[in-house]
């Protein structure tokens, strides 16, 4: 016989199934006991006679096989039962568990829910959570690939840093020295050179980053693209607005259950995302809420006050801040003007989830920019190859997967939504 | 007026169009010059008159604009050229070309091929090659969806190696001491424990091998998969049939020009790809091919031989072989009688590109299995715990895509395939 799934018994009424999973609950009454089964498609009852079938050895968690007749409970919400006839045990448990996985919500602290992350995660409301992130990040590659973008797979072992140096985890390999990889930048711009012209890659990048913050991880999912031959940053601006939208629809036709199990509330994306200068978000910051002290950059209190300004004013869960000064910008970034940018941040109830924008594509422009902020020139040869043999004008655009998960689903800590999370005092498990 | 694609002009013709990419070649006949335009999409021919439009600065592979009027060359394949009537150059070429981008092979060696790698991409035969891996990877995560599994992203850097602590990079993480991971194994099956059943995940893995062969990478994209409540490891030999003709009919329909490009042989699989055990292909090569000085294992030309045989007697460009001993495998690999292991390993013309089976999932089996092999239950703390709480029966296998890729395309050395190889020497551009 073979297995059913849970969520699919109602289409075998009457017959005779055979299910597997884990216990998620048990419940006596006299004679009769109520077991809760849960597999991957979610919980069902069986009904168990207590006569016939012994069930004192029946732990919560541990896996078993069911086998018996499917009988209606509810004819509108489509709800069915499994009278139990046989009972075996696929699996035991063989420690107390450390954690309730049957509550309605998990409710521990960060560091129980890491530890115990095999457990933690087969509670409803964490599953769900990386499921939903699952269809993010396919969401990103099938617009990319009906765009015509070609899913690219750069190295993470790398000789040289994008940023010049810092924040870089070191490896030792063999006998030299090499770096984990800060972002895919150099290579998605090197194959947006060497012909693909549209690129895109969903992987690992790796920051050395001191602090803890709950914004950030050392290591995280960065859904990266580079598209060639643009006018300017804001080709980049729309076809992320696009992109996001498209993600949105993915996701809420592929992930139902777990949106309503979680209750997120969609963002609203209109036609076009509002957008300003970065300059004009300090400004409102400054009148609007005596926010003095900002200079050239918004720190996380700012993003989370402007997106409450943009929310009120325009009904925007979004806004793109834009004419972000060179001096805190990287070297590849196109200038605009004497000072400022053609780059962008995309900022996402309170936090930033994009960076983007066009750049540099003359090579003796680009050397420049490298040579005026006292980095050294033959570090980047492999980089700067390309742009000695006709590179077209591009630019590009990361999202950190994580982050867009944690917005979307309104969790404060990024930990909570990365499967085994890697930061300043974690690595395992 | 908007860029169109060269492969589009045809829905264009008799109109004024413009297109966009690099000069693929420059041929002069008198007062006329014709082009040839490269864009993602193909090549196509541009007539200049010299007279009116100055040629001389052009030089192969700068980026250019032009504009004009699309005629007909031939109904038949639909081919059309460009009437030019203007021509700009976006980006100009400022040095001289190390290879010639433009002949029908690149023919250049292994080394030239990798330093200039930027510029041999842009060969039409090394383009094709990487949307060819694009839509493999694609065409495997397509297929697992339908089947219900989850995409994650486990981490990468591990606090302990999956196979006992050789061939791992070290990554100096803080004050600790860290180690790239050599593959998702244990995240993926804990994963399956943790409710998720059917995982599947796309990344990077590490391999810290001294060798430097044409069949290695130091760092390799791994396609790993792994499902629970199977009944043996036949069930996942079962799947990886599916998976691979499903894989070859994506690539088909969406690779159509890159596969003729590259004279593409695609291997027939029929309803099952045969099978044997290990020790019955060591006795056919010891008896058939003389090979005397195999035990427990082949070496490369023992698959290369065996793979022969099974091409003359059942035309399989694939055979499984199965029974491993307990020796040759890992300690999570679920035993099978006194010697042998619920394991297989799967050869594609002449080489191996899967390793798979199924995994123990007792508890105190795998402990035992743990310590039987000298190793420290201590380190495996992490893995070992969801084995306490109730563990199915799982197992899944991984694919390498470089290899996979290499052997589709009958291409000898892994590193044609891979867009930036990392080897024991190579770690730029």
């Amino acid at each position: 016989m073979e297995r059913i799934l849970s969520e699919n018994m109602y289409y075998h009424m009457g017959e005779r199934v055979k299910i597997q999973g884990w216990i998620h609950r048990i419940r006596k009454m006299g004679k009769i006991a109520f077991l809760i089964l849960r597999d991957r498609s979610g919980l069902v009852q069986c009904v168990v006679d207590t006569n016939t079938i012994d069930i004192k050895i029946l732990k919560l968690e541990c896996v078993v096989e069911l086998i018996g007749n499917v009988k209606e409970r509810n004819a509108e919400t489509k709800e069915c039962e499994l009278l139990v006839e046989t009972l075996t045990i696929i699996s035991k448990v063989t420690e107390d568990l450390p954690v309730e996985i049957n509550k309605e919500d998990l409710d521990v602290n960060i560091d129980t829910l890491l530890n115990n992350r095999v457990l933690t995660l087969r509670h409803l409301k964490t599953n769900a959570i990386f499921k939903i992130q699952a269809a993010i990040s396919q969401g990103f590659a099938e617009f990319l690939k009906k765009w015509d973008f070609t899913q690219v797979y750069s190295p993470k072992i790398v000789a040289e840093g994008t940023e010049g140096g810092t924040g870089l985890f070191e490896v030792k390999y063999f006998e030299k020295k090499a770096y984990l990889a800060q972002s895919p930048q150099f290579y998605k711009q090197m194959l947006v050179g060497a012909g693909y012209e549209r690129v895109f890659e969903i992987g690992h990048v790796y920051r050395a980053e001191e602090h803890n913050t709950i914004r950030h991880l050392n290591e995280y999912v960065s859904m990266d693209l580079e598209i060639g031959f643009i006018e300017d940053e804001l080709e980049i601006m729309e076809l992320e607005t696009r992109l996001l939208k498209y993600i949105f629809q993915y996701v809420t036709n592929r992930c139902t259950k777990e949106l309503i199990l979680l209750k997120v509330k969609f963002p609203e994306i209109g036609e076009e995302i509002p957008s300003m200068k970065l300059s004009e978000a300090i400004e409102i910051l400054k009148t609007e809420y005596g926010k003095t002290e900002l200079i050239n950059d918004l720190d996380p209190d700012g993003e989370k006050l402007i997106c409450e300004y943009v929310k009120k004013k325009y009904n925007s869960d979004f806004i793109f801040l834009t004419h972000y000064p060179r001096s805190k910008r990287p070297m590849y970034t196109m200038p605009q003007g004497k000072d400022s940018t053609h780059s962008f941040d995309l900022l996402f109830r309170g936090v930033e989830i994009t960076t983007g924008g066009q750049r540099i594509h003359n090579y003796e422009q680009l050397k420049e920019s490298i040579s005026s902020r006292g980095l050294n020139l033959d570090s980047f040869s492999g980089y700067l190859q390309v742009f000695k043999y006709g590179m077209p004008p591009h630019g590009g655009l990361a999202i950190g997967l994580e982050r867009l998960t944690s917005q979307l689903l309104g969790l404060r800590n990024v930990r909570e939504v990365t499967l085994f999370p890697r930061d300043r005092d974690r690595i395992t498990p």
